[in-house]
């Protein structure tokens, strides 16, 4: 928007600005508004330059521009966008521009101030500009502009020189959509108001009125209903709606499916009135329908509909919930019984034992199945537990003993596989970090000695290799972070040569450390359980193996993941250090730090173990 | 040890070396020992040299050594050291020694390897050598060399100039103490061999004799116990006092106990015996003492002692075991009542609600204290299940409703409180490393432009306010590492102007994080409560002050723990990157990092926050 073919005016803008800046601070903006109008520079300057000076003399900047066509110039011109850090860049060394508060927005903080200062000054002479501001905020207020009008319209100031409702009306016309302006005239429910922007919109009067005219013949809130529908502000329809009476609840039920208006439609009907549940039950199904049947069943319950609950129940595995209501219906033992069977195979898919055997216990009252969960969950004290309640220490032969033998040779077993997959990765860890290296000063070497700083393109290995890899990094930069994470642990694999190899490496590792260290409570009580039963030889084999596992991962930790990948950094700098001595061990942190490559993906941090969770026996 | 005054042969030592080293590379091991004896070098380096090619070379050492005296000044010098690294190193570019399997020793090696190569050739000949060789082990042979010093007179070898056992012994004598080579001799519970050493160590007769006729005297195992127990070897004293017959049991006991012997003990005896019935209840006892009640009651359970193992599991709350011993006994059901009750009331202590309920409802037979336990420990689903299942709903509304509405009131509370302490401590930690920041601008300041790097000195701050506690650090760092852990928690005060304040800060806003993420499981089962009985305001008002709570946390967390503390390392260098990039993006990381200081204090880590586990109820 530069004036084009003319670089004189081009070239003098810098010093025009510095005159603005003079202007603006001296608060001469009569003199800095006509300059910029002709010259065609933002607007937004005025306030842009210095909020805080500019919201501090608002009647100053209203008196001088004077004439509500200069105010509304401005008002139209105002953008959310910072000019001084956009086209207007501020001289260095002058003061930042004032800082909203999070949330507001520049062109509302200027519209209501200005307004608020028209409004106590004149607000008959300022009448448009007043107009102007409410258009132009950021969700404009028709409503309230035409409110305005409305009353120019019922009380006309008795003033010469005021602004009539009908030029107040061409105004708002001119700066807003006829036809929004008129769906917002309907929302205020003022039909003077809504025939007085429709005489002026050039819309049919065959189209408006038998329209109109059907709305006044309607019940207030029924009315207001309509409108808000008509206006898609569905909540104020359902608001109206529900204020209509009974009789119209059919009507209300349709649109809060329609809209999925539920919790706001709870909140407008008498919890033990007949809509209620209604309401209730149309919500269940559709929380049911979003996987939200625990839910769902709360609902249904709590207003009497305790069929359908006891289904939301059993389908979401809300066995307590479940139960509960079988036994408030109530259920049939046969069939409460036949329920809770059903609701532990649930659980049982589920790996939730203990839970199926309460059910199994207590409900189906069959104690032999509900011993035998708990033994294939592996629940031996709660098993035992059951044995000695029912009397029924058969199974402890016939079940329990050969379950413990079994899971103890199982534990071996997966113990040995684990701790030998840890020792493969680690070994071949050691190995792609020594190439990585290996590839470093190759290239160190290769570029001779006339670049000393050479020590630090510790990066080199991985340009070399990563190059099929390299190319997604700008596409996966675009990502959200949790895809970009998915990403990730995708480019980490196992196969040899991959670039990040060290890092899937270091990642495979954790995540046995991770299971391992989650074994604890498990290999505690069987190991209680192997001794109850006099399998001490099992039980010393077991404690044996998991102990050198978790030593063995416990012991592999600083090799693994060294303290400089991440900590170590604090040391680089101190008062008595020098440049030589920062950059001597900058630089050998840059060798200590084998696999700092792959920037974009984060080193796998070492897991925690658990040696707080004492799972030992002290007997062997 | 060198020869002092001439620095002559000080200094041709390196002509030596190198010459030794020829001569030991060309197997002229003669030439290399007389060499090395004359100038007083230390003789380990004939292995150390080149342990592979000596160890290939054993009988070529042997023969050119020729006498029994040079192999055995060479064996008696062998030291654990590896002289190429210590006196010797050698010259570079030379390959490196043999690396031993972990855990095998240099001396080992060594005289094993010597050995049976002395033997192979001429076990007669080499007899003083192979003693040596026994002795001078990291763990002294001296049965097996007092073994073969008896076997030279019970069959002296029919050659001439064989050493006879006299000599051998005499040899021996010199190597060892005397006292210990008796001792040693007593425990191959040869008379023969224990005489003909007390005969050669100017003991008196009147000493040993008596003793060693006592001991002639009894059972052979009684006979070994009695010399093991002499010989403080009480597990082989266990082992031998246990092949000694019932009658003997009392003193074996008597053993275990002194010596722990508890787990050697039970291995020994037959798992239905009195005897182990008797072990078992000694080990249980110790155990109890040890704080290990549980393993005592299983102990004892096992072997028939169940009154005492109901005790064990009882004081230890290992409730599911006291109750199965108790039904074992079996205890009558009004005993069994007051002990369900009496460990209810312990696990309530502990806050294990659910299982004091257990106890109560289904062995104190009182369902009411159970669903009171229950409510207490705010196990909502658990106590309606309860309710249901005895048909007591009178207690939802005398004490469920209640609870749950004062639930819900406290943890609206609480939450608002952690939410305010971590927004102060948030608004402090931003004062606090903006004044570090200023502090390390100041020194820059100071000491102005001629120190181009002094921005690098970001460090300062601390050091300026840290003076009072710098004192300790050497103290510190000289603790084992969990110590030091203690020690810097105790600094980490949140007093102000603390100079580990940052610090200390981070790990409250981080303990804060994870107590409120720890509340999801509560939260979100107190939530489906309160919605159930229809206290929806309830409900919303606490859903809300979570949701702020956890929502505003993490989105703090990338403030307060910012990723250049950690891992944003890895941008600094790269292919495209030249000196003056990296020192100026190592200078900005400087800068970003504000609170790089106090390196002997890690940095409080970022907590995890649970987001996978979904608490929040669609309702609202």
């Amino acid at each position: 928007q530069m004036p084009r073919g003319n670089l004189e005016t081009v070239h003098h803008r810098a010093l025009v600005l510095a005159q603005l800046r003079v202007w603006l601070d001296n608060l001469k903006f009569r003199q800095a508004f006509e300059c910029m109008r002709k010259l065609r520079i933002n607007l937004n300057l005025i306030y842009d330059h210095n909020p805080k000076v500019f919201l501090d003399n608002t009647k100053m900047l209203i008196t001088q521009l004077n004439t509500i066509n200069h105010i509304n110039l401005f008002l139209t011109e105002l953008k959310e966008e910072d000019t001084t850090s956009s086209m207007y860049p501020r001289p260095e060394g002058s003061p930042i521009g004032l800082q909203l508060v999070s949330g507001q927005k520049k062109v509302d903080v200027v519209c209501d101030a200005l307004r608020s200062m028209m409004e106590s000054m004149d607000p008959n002479k300022f009448c448009l500009s007043i107009l102007t501001s409410h258009v132009k905020k950021t969700v404009p207020e028709l409503e309230i502009a035409l409110q305005k009008v409305h009353e120019l319209r019922e009380n006309p100031p008795q003033v010469p020189g005021a602004v009539t409702a009908e030029e107040a009306l061409k105004y708002l016309l001119f700066l807003v959509n006829v036809n929004d302006l008129y769906e917002h005239s309907l929302g205020t429910y003022d039909f003077d108001l809504v025939l007085m922007v429709a005489e002026k919109s050039q819309k049919d009067p065959k189209e408006y009125l038998p329209f109109l005219n059907m709305l006044k013949s309607l019940e207030p809130n029924y009315q207001r209903y309509t409108i808000d529908k008509h206006l898609k502000r569905y909540r104020k329809a359902l608001l109206h709606l529900s204020q209509c009476g009974p009789e119209h609840f059919p009507e209300a039920l349709q649109l809060v499916k329609e809209q999925k208006l539920y919790s706001e439609a709870l909140k407008l009907y008498v919890a033990d009135a007949a809509q209620y549940k209604a309401l209730s039950c149309a919500y269940g199904e559709h929380l049911v329908e979003q996987q939200q049947a625990e839910q769902a069943g709360l609902l249904l319950w709590r207003c009497g509909e305790t069929a359908r609950a006891l289904q939301a129940f059993a389908s979401s595995s809300s066995w307590r919930n479940a139960i509960c209501v079988a036994q408030q219906i109530p259920l049939p033992s046969d069939q409460l019984a036949l329920l809770a069977r059903d609701l532990a195979e649930k659980l049982t898919e589920q790996r939730r034992y203990s839970e199926a055997a309460l059910l199994l216990d207590q409900y189906a009252k069959d104690c032999e199945e509900a011993i035998l969960a708990l033994i294939t969950g592996a629940v031996w004290e709660e098993a035992l537990r059951l044995i000695y309640m029912h009397n029924r220490q058969d199974i402890t032969e016939t079940n329990l003993k050969p379950a413990l033998l079994e899971a103890a040779s199982t534990q071996s077993f997966f113990l040995e596989t684990q701790a030998a997959t840890f020792t493969r990765h680690r070994t071949r860890l050691a190995v792609v970090r020594e190439q990585k290296e290996k590839a470093r000063l190759d290239m160190l070497d290769e570029d001779g000695p006339d670049l000393p700083d050479a020590e630090l393109y510790s990066e080199a290995s991985s340009v070399m290799t990563g190059s099929k890899y390299s190319h997604s990094n700008s596409r996966i930069s675009s990502r959200s972070s949790k895809n970009r994470r998915k990403a990730e642990r995708k480019k980490l694999s196992l196969k040899e040569g991959n670039p990040l190899e060290d890092k899937a490496l270091m990642h495979a590792l954790g995540e046995i450390i991770t299971t391992v260290d989650k074994m604890r409570e498990e290999v505690h009580s069987l190991l209680k359980a192997l001794v109850l039963f006099q399998f001490d030889k099992q039980a010393e084999k077991l404690q044996l193996s998991y102990d050198q596992a978790l030593q063995m991962m416990e012991a592999a930790v600083p090799e693994v993941w060294p303290d400089n990948l991440c900590n170590n950094q604090a040391t680089l700098t101190g008062p008595n250090s020098t440049a030589n001595s920062i950059m001597a061990s900058f630089q050998q942190q840059q060798q200590q730090r084998p696999v700092a490559s792959q920037p974009d993906v984060e080193f796998p941090m070492a897991p925690k173990m658990r040696n707080g969770v004492k799972w030992k026996l002290t007997l062997f």
